[in-house]
């Protein structure tokens, strides 16, 4: 019997729940794992470092808004997008086609009110024996700290923004 | 002026400080930095992804015990390494030829007694103005803390450990 894939959870109002996770990126990748980046907080400016280098090792990602086309309905652009990435994510997992997949900064659109709670539990507690899965954002759900096997919080001792530096490029995007 | 380099350091007992430092260097890389990194603690198993990811990327990588010639002293071997990869650490913080220089698990040496933290404020606050630096591990000195920009500490919350799972290769080392 295969031995139980993991779920991570990083949460907390610290630095480098994604960072962490895009570390782990790295190691799958040494691996030789099959890794999947869906990422939920779109910013052009922020992450794209990532993405650049998800890119150069092969690593399929997904940024909120990928291959997304606005149709009216009665929910907000917004809230359709977060939508479409959680259903992008889902598919990743449920395909049994990943060792690891990284749902960077999923837990806003629980937070936001895009999705709720237990679809994501469903989806997560279905998860294939081989595929592990990390979770990063700020207020992770009681009820997938619940079902996760490692929960780290990430908590800020000081912060150089409180001393009013500039966010550096390289190492804060 | 140039704008100051930062200090992060990345403590506590929980998961995450490594691989936080991990995913900056990746980022650093995407942004085409020198990326130098040095590890105190020396594993066989562990963080061997790390060292391939950071190879494949052409990144700078000095492991304890790399290019040294035991000779016996007065001190022991594992002391005497651990002072060498802090001379190799120090060195390139001083060469001001690297945009980033991760210090992975250093605070052991100061831990452990074969380093004062002294010295290593000494290097770190006088490193140039080009060179980031990012110190991790448990028992972040109260004087490194003292002269870092952000420093976060990873609390464990939950840890599939403690549940009698063993570390899955890939996510665990």
């Amino acid at each position: 019997m295969p031995q139980p894939s993991r779920l991570l959870v990083n949460t907390g109002t610290g630095k480098g729940k994604s960072s962490a996770a895009f570390g782990v990126m790295g190691r799958a990748w040494a691996r030789g794992w099959k890794v999947g980046v869906v990422q939920f907080v779109k910013s052009e400016k922020w992450q794209v470092g990532e993405r650049k280098l998800a890119s150069h090792l092969g690593i399929d990602w997904h940024t909120l808004g990928d291959g997304f086309t606005w149709e009216s309905t009665d929910m907000g652009e917004t809230e359709a997008r977060g939508r479409h990435a959680w259903d992008v994510a889902a598919g990743m997992i449920g395909s049994g086609g990943y060792d690891l997949v990284i749902l960077d900064e999923v837990t806003y659109i629980v937070r936001y009110g895009w999705i709720s709670v237990e679809p994501l539990v469903e989806v997560l507690q279905a998860r294939p024996a081989r595929t592990n899965v990390i979770v990063t954002g700020r207020y992770a759900p009681d009820e997938i700290v619940a079902i996760a096997d490692t929960v780290t919080e990430m908590v800020k001792v000081k912060h150089a923004f409180d001393q009013d530096i500039k966010a550096r490029k390289g190492i804060e995007y």
